[in-house]
């Protein structure tokens, strides 16, 4: 089956086009800068190196863009779109019929920068696409399977009963992909494997799986909870808010923009959000990039311990994204001499970890570590593929 | 010496008596309700049970009833105050100077409901005791030694810098005093303890303590970060705020209201703050009161895998505090399972746990767990004493 797989966000398309019987890619690429005044298209595979200005005022225009790329291709027997809050909705992939537009729609409230876009996609995809499948995959689902204890707030009860307001988690495609990968390498069935997946990109969050099912997870109602991100502040005392509210005559909607756009890695390094910029500007003796990685490295550690505490017999931990996979001294400062709690990172593993699998402990740790190269679009692919394929 | 210790609130007082040759209480008691239309005097000790209705309108007229029940005892030859917040001064505690008391006045901005009372408090008592030295505990200063990894919360560094916006905790004058006894039960110098002290009563926090120094802790700038507590809701995904104020039109200051009193074991029971209430609302099949015990345990248990986590060689466990002291069922929900970090719990010795100290690991724990009965004032009068007995 050819499935293409679509991230529609507010100023850009992601798409790549799968051969789900090899699950090779088959070319992918994005429209960027959409509604600006110029646009620009990139694309690889299948000797379609492309990097280019183009005009694309709006996801239809875009959604042309690609279409002359696919021209040659294989036509795509199904569609599969990210979309990333889907609230209490269990299954990770549903098909897009009205009704589940309609909820995507109603999330917005819950998720304002993301559903309305997504939806968007999903809406001007169906016009080029109108005789397959649209299947709808969600950021959220892998982590409906967490118990009360841990999606629950401990606010007034009345706050999630009346306006669901909860842990929802994110990342949920990427946790539960390399959740899948993890349990090949260890040789066990996805239904046993027990540990913590780390997803650390520009947003990071880690989720506790026990026997296949997500348990917990550091995001919480948005994005924002957690550990330190890119320019996310992860976990403040949410007194602060209000101190900033009151003493400092910062509105909540400035607050809210700082938390979300000037804290993480940027507001404490005052230099960049990209932490290979920070690591460099550390090797350069630069303070404030130093405490930056600490911080960073710190915030991850509580969040492995407090998982560890609360999984019976964890076997693995898991890095992916960008960070993840290619923070060779970030995993080193995360998973130093945490042995008394079972793992026995092995520093020597770690330096040559190679994509898309490594092993990061020693051969007796107690629970192993890897770091696996993630794929949301292939899990996607697969999702998309698994419910609109004929049945055979 | 003998030592007075005042911990002087918005509307009450309470005070004890020491004699710190023995370190006895000789009497220890409360004027609660000052400032309402009548006011409660509760006394024990020497032989002065007193549980009676008296007048008082301001903390002057509530220490002329202590001064009455002080007369025919030995006079204080020094007070010690307690002050929860002392932003970031180290000593545990100072002469309450003319400097000292505008530092405490001016930390009034970030401690709004403590300080202005701790302050009058040491005011109204000079003019009561004249002639002896007072002095100023601080609820924060233990945790002065946490490294800035710790402290700083990753938002714009600036606002450290100029605000003074970081983590500082409170309740350290507890969890100095259980480190010490806990270094005591181990046969070591309270320079080498490390290990974790977990002050569970109304207010809640943890905190974890490398080889003598506090490095981290749960509360945070303010007492609402951290774990779930009586009414307070401790962590919280900060984008909750601006989803109330925006969505549901609740202002910042009634947000602020519910985080801090219909939150925590009241907000999510909906029955009362008291977890004894809860404990018997469970054991009666009440649904919530179940989940209420079951995410306090969660929360709590969380927090001690990441503190050993960043821990080396943790050696100890403490319980302390009303919960922690005294809730045999609770101390058991959160320890249970642990053994794969390294804390083998004893449900028998839990059970048969009884003040001041006890066991509750089984012999060949690796970290062994304990539950110590705190005594802040007892730690305030040694404080005070260090600093104002005359030389030898």
């Amino acid at each position: 089956m050819i499935v293409l797989v679509l991230n529609c966000g507010s100023s850009s398309v992601k798409f790549q086009l799968f051969d789900m019987a090899t699950e090779a890619a088959l070319l992918r690429g994005a429209v960027e800068k959409i509604g600006e005044a110029t646009s620009l298209l990139v694309c690889e595979g299948e000797g379609k190196g492309i990097n280019k200005q183009v005009s694309a005022a709006n996801h239809s225009e875009a959604f042309n863009h690609m279409r002359g790329l696919l021209a040659d291709l294989p036509q795509p027997q199904a569609v599969g779109h990210r979309v990333v809050f889907g609230g209490e909705i269990q299954e990770n992939a549903v098909f897009a019929t009205p009704e589940i537009e309609s909820l995507i729609e109603s999330y917005s409230a819950l998720a304002p920068l993301h559903n309305p876009p997504n939806l968007a996609g999903i809406r001007a995809a169906r016009q080029f696409y109108p005789s397959v499948p649209h299947v709808a995959a969600f950021d959220t689902s892998y982590h409906q399977t967490m118990p009360p204890r841990s999606y629950l707030y401990a606010i007034p009860y009345d706050f999630y009963e009346k306006y669901r307001i909860r842990r929802y988690g994110f990342h949920g495609i990427s946790h539960n992909y390399v959740a899948e990968r993890a349990a090949r390498l260890l040789a066990i069935h996805p239904k046993d494997f027990t540990g913590i997946t780390a997803h650390l990109g520009n947003g990071c969050s880690l989720t506790a799986i026990q026997r296949g099912q997500a348990i917990d997870t550091t995001m919480g109602m948005t994005p924002l909870e957690g550990v330190m991100m890119g320019t996310r502040s992860g976990d403040i005392d949410a007194a602060i808010i209000f101190h900033l509210m009151d003493r400092l005559g910062i509105s909540a909607a400035e607050v809210q923009r700082i938390l979300q756009k000037e804290s993480g890695v940027k507001g404490v390094s005052g230099l960049s959000n990209d932490l290979r910029e920070i690591e460099a500007a550390a090797a350069d003796g630069h303070e404030r990039a130093r405490l930056t990685l600490e911080m960073y490295a710190y915030r991850v550690r509580k969040y492995i311990g407090a998982y560890l505490a609360v999984l019976a017999n964890p076997q693995a931990l898991i890095f992916m994204g960008g960070v993840g996979e290619r923070g060779t001294a970030m995993r080193e400062r995360i998973l130093s001499g945490l042995s008394h709690v079972g793992i026995r990172f092995d520093a020597g593993r770690n330096r040559q970890a190679t994509p898309p699998e490594s092993e990061i402990t020693t051969p007796d740790s107690p629970i192993r570590a890897f770091v696996i190269a993630t794929n949301e679009e292939l899990m996607i692919a697969r999702e998309t593929q698994r419910l609109a394929a004929p049945q055979a």
